[in-house]
């Protein structure tokens, strides 16, 4: 498993607040965005009912066995009272004229800042549609941003929330499903061994010295920059260590029965 | 408008594919999630039937109006043919031995690659729960996957086409909503004022001078690091040449009047 992620010393998870949200889907959505991405803690103002057959159980995957059901009702001022606040917003101040929603940090940043903060965080987002309130924006500490396109940077709540915590991974996940992947280039001995093949192999079909080196370069190249693995090594020299015991087989038939090479490049070069 | 984001000369925008998606709603939160991050061509392998009652449009925010509606129902079979295809998947090969699933590249690395290809390219993502069969995936040409929690690394399909839409934004965006926030921190001479009113301010409340320049220290390490704007620091130059003022006037009226001075630094140290 990948060591990719490593939790900081410092850095203490943020919980997930979710200001008035109308629709019952999105909250199971934030779930299970959260479980995902290793986040556990998720907190809710004015929230609808969660009934267990509503969507937020449908939308939560996993979650609905933990996160969701461990919810906690908050209210606004508890929660910036108690935490360091981030304040998600799709629309931003155009400058620093007016401090409502500037200045603001793009989720990469926010990333940066959090690596090195020892603090009790929250990631605060607002209900659908309209987000958070000026006034709720005002009492946050900071601002964070998605860029999107300029024509429609309006994302979905759950959307919105997903794409964040997505890019906190990398403080909030210790291991990732992925294998680690460093490493698994073939080795080199191994690769130049391929190319030894790769060459014999245009030289028994009747190419050339010149056609051959050439050639070879080129999928030298081809090869090299897909970096391949040990097994895609080891594969291709089987395919091409018996294509050469073949075709050299097939040079020794036409000696053997005096059979004239109409296809090799000696010929028809 | 930012310019972080450009289009590259050669990278052409991808498509996306749903295969066999069974939810509506699913196929309008990619839809959106395209318009959110500059993509535009739709394609669709045995979609349900999507009304303009139907969640599809319900979740689709803008791209009702034209992704959704544009739309076309391919087979997979013509994505193979027609597009270099990129498969999104949770579940990786846990190494070489087996390709199907091996080798993948998380987003950030398609995306890193995907900058310098000009071929038509696809994105493609599975049916919701099962997600891409390994007989599609065998026919695919690279496997992307996106890193998650170990525990449970699998993303809805909505979900997952939104991290990487998200994450491949740099190549399909050419404006994104958020200002340029570069150069945003104030000018350097009038921070060193606003320095200066500070250690006014101090000595004005009678703190001796050795007291006075640790302060000024201590606040120009807390300011330097926030970046102050240049509207932050005109208001603070604003808030605190007022404040001087009525200090200096406080010790002006207690020497007019002789009043002692129980309040200062120079008594109370």
């Amino acid at each position: 498993m990948s060591g990719e992620n490593t939790e900081s010393e410092v850095f203490k998870k943020p919980v997930v607040v979710v200001v008035d949200p109308k629709t019952p889907g999105n909250i199971g959505t934030i779930a299970r965005a959260m479980k995902n991405f290793g986040l556990e803690e998720l907190l809710l103002v004015d929230p609808p009912e969660l009934h267990r057959d509503s969507e937020a159980y449908g939308f939560a995957g996993h979650a609905r066995e933990d996160i969701l059901p461990n919810a906690r009702e908050v209210t606004f001022d508890e929660v910036v009272n108690n935490y360091h606040t981030i304040g998600c917003t799709a629309i931003t101040g155009e400058d620093s004229r007016r401090h409502i929603r500037y200045p603001f940090k793009t989720p990469v940043e926010i990333k940066q800042d959090l690596r090195t903060l020892s603090a009790p965080t929250a990631i605060v987002f607002g209900r659908e549609g309209t987000g958070l309130s000026n006034e709720e924006l005002a009492q946050i500490d900071q601002i964070c941003s998605i860029p999107a396109s300029d024509e429609y940077p309006v994302l979905n709540l759950g959307q919105a929330a997903t794409v964040l915590l997505y890019e906190l991974r990398e403080l909030t996940i210790a291991e990732t499903q992925l294998p680690d992947v460093t490493q698994t280039r073939a080795a080199e001995p191994d690769i130049e061994r391929l190319y030894g093949y790769l060459s014999e192999f245009l030289a028994a079909q009747g190419y050339n010295d010149r056609k051959t080196e050439k050639t070879t370069r080129l999928i030298r190249r081809l090869i090299g920059r897909t970096h391949p693995t040990d097994r895609e090594v080891h594969t291709l020299m089987g395919v091409f260590r018996r294509a050469n015991a073949q075709l050299n087989h097939r040079q020794e038939l036409l000696e053997r029965y005096d059979e004239p090479d109409t296809l090799s490049s000696h010929t028809n070069p």
